[in-house]
């Protein structure tokens, strides 16, 4: 089957505008670029300009939409609030925030000094705060609605995962974030949604994760009921849904696109799928009226 | 804004075929036609033939698709077994199996006979099971692949409900079983989702599940952080995508389209709404150089 | 370390009446026999009731506690109304409803038939809510009050497990029932919980669970972070320590109790375990300086 | 009923050395208090020495135990080392952490400013994870075992919540890292859980979160279903037992003890309970027969 084939109607973004934090590479730059195909305009930030103008150049090459970098540290306030100030200098205004922006490594917790552990919640739950926060007051002070603000969690959001300990941390108070102000700013006229996805490899962030043989050795797809990794079009049709009005009685929900691999993981007798079928036959044999007491 | 906008592109659906238990009136019926729409042919089934073939034929005359109507009691396997071979009959094949047949009723538990309990786990998760027993042992048998079942839940399927009991336990059942098949089943290619609606008011269903005057006095509308209840097409948009093969990464999800109904009577300090907007200028006085210990 | 002492003051549950379905072998056992020796009366029930006859001499002359045998077949509403008119016969009165009757066999789904499939949900979910609603009306209608229900259900409960559906489903739905009648019933002064238990292995249940040599094949213990099952005492802690006063301000709570079992498979990275400390230390180089984006 | 009766086995605690951040007073207090009487060495640690030396001498006189008052601030690490070391001087060793140190205040979230926000995910999530990291870098590197770590945190740590937004980020933060580390540090000996508590008021921070008539106009007994809030001994059961050997099978948990508080708002139809006992004689006639589709 084909993964990559897109979903909404043409246009379905048409009018919007968009703030995409750590958009210039990776899955933010596959979310931009969809968003972009629908008609959106698109602020990418990130702390490096440069690959920002790069990117923008080649989506805007590739969908003929408008696409604005914009450098910006999400951990400083200040810098949050002047991205803010020149998103809406170019586009206008700024309909939609999508928080992308993270940072995570692998590494046992007992070898992670306090400051490498804060640098990630820093980028990840303070820098996802502060934008929350900077285009908020905005849109509540300038008496703005039909807001959205996407996050962009993961399936240790609720789980916890070991060795990603800083991200697992971060990410759950995003989505404690999330589910708060969903209830809190609808009366303003701004939803909130998260994204879980499951293992959507990308030649950077993905990399640096899991460097050297680890990629191989650590096969992710095995770990994934549907035995694959995710499409970047896969999560770009459930952002841009997301994102649009089409999803206005959405709010304060999480959703996971991961094949099932969270789940898989979870359930204490999913590893008996290793039972080949003929053992099966046997088994149920013995089995049979025994089930009950 | 206008909440009945359509969201999928022409003929998303075009070349399935599906079946809808319960579909002959309500948010079955909703989530039928707008599948026609997308290409779909759609074998709709309830106990009351009448009906369906009555909302077929308006289904057909408003969409110009194919919709047909099968009689079944989704309590009875052996009437589930004759539905889907009539269905593949009529349609050729089955893709996707919606689990939207429901039975409900209020009620305080202790006035509950053990039968009026039984009856609604009957109905919904034995009947849901049934269903999902009888397509997925077809599908298995015959190798058919590309699959998927869609379950319709509720959010007091995780959180309980006073006053619906039967339906929390059937409804919490059968989240579990998307959940375990969704695991299980993967490797025959048979995907398995759930959406948990929070108030979308149907003339059948909602009137029978709040009767009287009950409707204007428990306006479930207040209870959402919207300040409003849903409109059929956006959960019809809703489904259509996870039914779709856009939604081939979604798997043993549920997803929750409620506004944020039950999050904001989750959440400790929800009720702080009340505070009028001069108060807070109060406390924010009283409360500041307080806040840490 | 010693797994196996007694945590709860003596006498903690003097002047309790208290029901264990189930209660005649495995868990339901070792739950009686601590409730016994903290003063407590209990009756076991099951449906063979020389296994149970056998059950409360060994436990009454191992405690000297007072031990009852009463025989019900807990699918069948009428049995359990005489089990529960026999219990409060024979103790006065029944303060105390212990959940532990179930069934459970291992079987890919679609290997079963749904008349199968049926007697799991009958025994654990209708069992379940046949006691809960003989007691319950009965506690009501008699306006007895400090009562409290105590149901045993699974991890998976809430992740769902492949290869044991019918259980997955059918303690779901008593695990939604325990969280709506917790708020439901708390006017009647009536509370619920409910325990998770991981693996703690019996002769009983357990063999029949993994028959043959699949106990040593998919051996539970490694897939608990603490390398061990539980032993059967610190489960009878939980347990008195949820169904004792002590526990007054518990209610509708569910207690995994599992060594973080379900924990150790859900989260994303937990698998890299098993990745030796040599290969950290050159990882570390690799991974600095590269973690954010 | 008494609720502040003791539940646990006279010594219970003998030999364990405990450190107990914001221990000074509230709940912290409450729970120092219990594990002195059971045996215990209590190390409490607070900002204000003062009020601490305070609290040691009240509580030694009371029980007879041996407490330590250490200044420090959770949000810094090298304070947290000092504090670390001085416990182990002064009590030989630490067998247990309890990670109750937290800062909140309401605010509607528009209002706050982003250095706001940060004081208290410094407090409570940045100060949770720096002891957690110098007590778990200790234990590790001495090869000590048989350790637990007790994290203190909220329902709205999975909820959410407005109005307490920057303590529900946090908070969440705290579970996840106690789940990621209940599943990586199980193999150093190290077992991790939290505490959810619902309205346990005390006269410190209790009075700050909700200043001036605020308690009494949002009563929070009004939301439990037990409608009573929690007595500190309550608490202190539940905390000596998680903290005791006799959880040592629990691992990676939360235990929401709240009577139930979040359920009754989350659950869509807990509101008829405003039905009254007449109504449901004449809803019961013309629900009947209708509650089937």
């Amino acid at each position: 089957m084909d993964y990559t084939k897109k979903m909404l109607r043409d246009d379905a973004l048409r009018g919007k505008n968009i703030v995409v934090t750590g958009g210039g590479s990776g899955l933010g730059k596959a979310m931009t670029k969809y968003f972009l195909e629908l008609g959106a305009q698109v602020a990418i930030t990130s702390r490096n300009l440069e690959k920002l103008q790069h990117t923008t150049k080649e989506l805007e090459d590739e969908t003929g939409g408008k696409c604005f970098a914009i450098q910006c540290d999400v951990r400083h306030y200040n810098q949050v609030e002047n991205m803010r100030d020149e998103a809406i200098a170019k586009m206008g205004s700024v309909d939609i925030l999508l928080n992308n922006a993270a940072g995570n490594f692998i590494s046992p917790t007992e070898r992670l000094s306090a400051n490498a552990f804060d640098t990630i919640i820093d980028i990840v739950l303070k820098g996802s705060k502060n934008c929350t926060l900077a285009f908020g007051k905005h849109w509540i002070d300038q008496k703005e609605t039909n807001k959205t603000v996407l996050n962009i969690v993961t399936t240790y959001a609720w789980t916890g995962s070991a060795y990603v300990v800083p991200s697992a941390t971060a990410k759950a108070g995003v989505l404690a974030m999330t589910r708060s102000l969903a209830v809190e700013w609808a009366k303003y006229g701004i939803r909130f949604n998260a994204i879980a996805p499951g293992p959507f490899p990308t030649k950077g962030a993905w990399d640096r994760l899991l460097p050297g043989d680890l990629k191989e050795k650590f096969d992710l797809a095995k770990k994934v009921p549907l035995k694959r990794v995710g499409e970047h079009q896969e999560l770009a049709n459930l952002a841009a849904y997301l994102v649009s009005d089409f999803a206005s009685y959405m709010n304060g929900e999480v959703i996971t696109i991961d094949g099932g691999e969270w789940l898989k993981g979870a359930g204490q007798f999913n590893l008996l799928e290793e039972i080949p079928e003929e053992m099966w036959d046997q088994l149920e044999q013995m089995i049979k009226n025994k089930g009950k007491k």
